[in-house]
């Protein structure tokens, strides 16, 4: 059954059995697995994050859940429109179209985005379905280059035929199918001016990879596609960004997820990537001490936090992190521009991939 | 002569007089042009700001002044090896890339980002030179979709055939080539969910236009696309915003500029550009009254001063910009998806653009 049709199945059961409790004169109630900090692990043999088993009931019949279970009704219902028609919207375009009376009442079904925005997530929790898949799309952002043509709407894409601009990932990437894909690993870089660089020295095509710019915290769509990179392809996958918590971060939401889309790490996670750098360590390898920046506070606190996460517990991850909030300094991925503008793509890292100089 | 070699001359130039001033043992100096408010005109027949004459003199011997000018001198040397290696920096790497001491001194050339980057403008002032064509790159932003066929690093891109993408509009703009335009307008639209829709929906071929979107306040590369597209095909422009004072200013810096882009308004700014929405009085003649948003203080503010704008003070502008005061209201784009998803698709925009129903 192609994924349109298993969606569209489970809006449909998830309405029909309202409706029969209706008939059968019942409570209706939708059950959703709590998503709540309290309902997160992380799963040391897939080496994610993921909801445990505790769920919640949404009553019909209860003054607290009631207008919520209309609004998530009226978003499942909103999702099976767009199914129908086949067309993708924005989950402000949904807060909008959502917003009406309803018979004779004169109070809006909704009056802040706020009110809908979770309960997308809701469904994607309690149908076992992603937010693309009914068809509400995110904000685009990232983008690729690489030896690969792609499918999608009808067009094929050529990825290493696009000039200076690179493919711009859109939010749903469920639907492209890969054609021909030529290429030994992918690297994920943090920042768009990086990838401009590399992209510009033809690095994608010297180190045969597939070069993805995540610009900031990547995008779901971004995160699936590397995840579909990995997968379907068995392409490692090298992440590159600053030596700060933040960047330390972005690589742990690539590998393990994050704690607010834990239920769908399995979807979008990928255990198996590995941290090219910059490493704090590099800024004294690599002679960059004139591009140190001075750490904040918040920076600190933050690092003392990855500490404690399970997968930065491996001695490499240890010495790095520590040697942060021991010398309160951070470094950024463009400090080795100090070097010259090729360094990053004719040494640093080609040295790093040939000397398999990762941390896990 | 090509523009790089424009470019280059121009570079050289300034090195050259220096040179010349030492050799004489005169005291070298830099002319640059006043940037501030005081020598910011509006040209009326031209339709755009545009910076007066006012010029300033920046000379080594003054103490005042010696740093900045062994800085800006330091930025033209890396625009030109830029330019000889025919690469692209981004001003961060810039910034990295110059940071260093000279000679015997333990004083670096630079400490913050923030001492280089208002350089480069006063470059692009004294030498009356773009910033991309001296190899620094902006952030990239926006997304084009049309019947259009370039040429860009030697690569035939179509932008009717890069699926849900688009096209990611770069930097550099300068060095695109226009193999095939087919299309009669551009239509601008301030946010990406727009162009999904839009583009989904095929909006541009139906219309036969060239669909841009900017994703907010259009990046630099974007406002030099739409200039390059209504300049070099004739194409009659028209932007598409939310109803507040942040949309009717995004459609006021592409067509007229803005302040502290003064002096490059003949490049990037499109006099002849035309408002297409949304407008306060849209919101009652389309029934969109339920998607209001009430005004904050700021936007309020904000409407008044735009009443004080040259470009603003056509009675048509006038009347939709008290109405906003009046009523204190504002509104979205994505609130004509209460009406239907396709309501902008099909109806409000071919309404607008038949009846040719613009602001000017």
């Amino acid at each position: 059954m192609a994924q349109k049709d298993i969606t569209n199945k489970k809006l449909e059961d998830l309405g029909n059995k309202i409706i029969k409790q209706i008939e059968k004169k019942e409570n209706p109630d939708i059950e959703i697995p709590i998503r709540a900090l309290s309902n997160v692990i992380f799963d040391k043999k897939a080496g994610q994050l993921t909801l445990g088993d505790k769920t919640a009931k949404r009553y019909y019949f209860n003054v607290a859940h009631a207008k919520k279970f209309m609004l998530t009704l009226l978003v499942a219902s909103f999702s099976k429109s767009l199914l129908d028609e086949n067309i993708h919207a924005s989950i402000r375009d949904m807060y909008y179209n959502l917003k009406r009376t309803l018979g004779d009442s004169n109070e809006n079904t909704v009056d802040e985005q706020g009110e809908t925005d979770p309960l997308i997530v809701d469904l994607e929790v309690a149908l076992d379905v992603l937010r693309e898949q009914l068809h509400l799309t995110t904000d685009r952002k990232g983008i690729v280059a690489g030896n690969v043509v792609i499918r999608d709407r009808g067009d094929s894409i050529d990825w290493s035929k696009l000039g200076s601009g690179g493919w711009s990932i859109p939010s749903t990437v469920d639907e492209i199918d890969f054609k021909s894909v030529d290429a030994t690993k992918v690297v994920v870089v943090e920042k768009n001016a990086g990838f401009e660089r590399l992209h510009e020295d033809k690095f994608w095509q010297k180190e045969k990879c597939i070069l993805i710019g995540t610009g900031g915290q990547p995008s779901r769509g971004t995160r699936l596609l590397i995840q579909r990179l990995n997968q379907e392809h068995k392409l490692p996958v090298y992440v590159f960004t600053d030596a700060d918590s933040y960047g330390f971060y972005i690589y742990s939401v690539i590998k393990s997820g994050s704690i607010s889309l834990a239920h769908i790490s399995d979807r979008i996670a990928t255990p198996s990537a590995k941290f090219l750098g910059l490493t704090v360590s590099d800024i004294y390898k690599y002679d960059l001490k004139k591009c140190i920046i001075k750490a904040k506070e918040v920076d600190i606190k933050r690092a003392k936090e990855l500490l404690q996460y399970e997968w930065f517990k491996q001695p490499k991850w240890q010495k790095e992190i520590n040697l942060m909030i021991e010398k309160g300094i951070k470094a950024e991925i463009e400090a080795l521009s100090h070097r010259g503008l090729k360094f990053m793509s004719q040494e640093y890292l080609p040295d790093k991939l040939k000397s398999k100089d990762f941390l896990d």
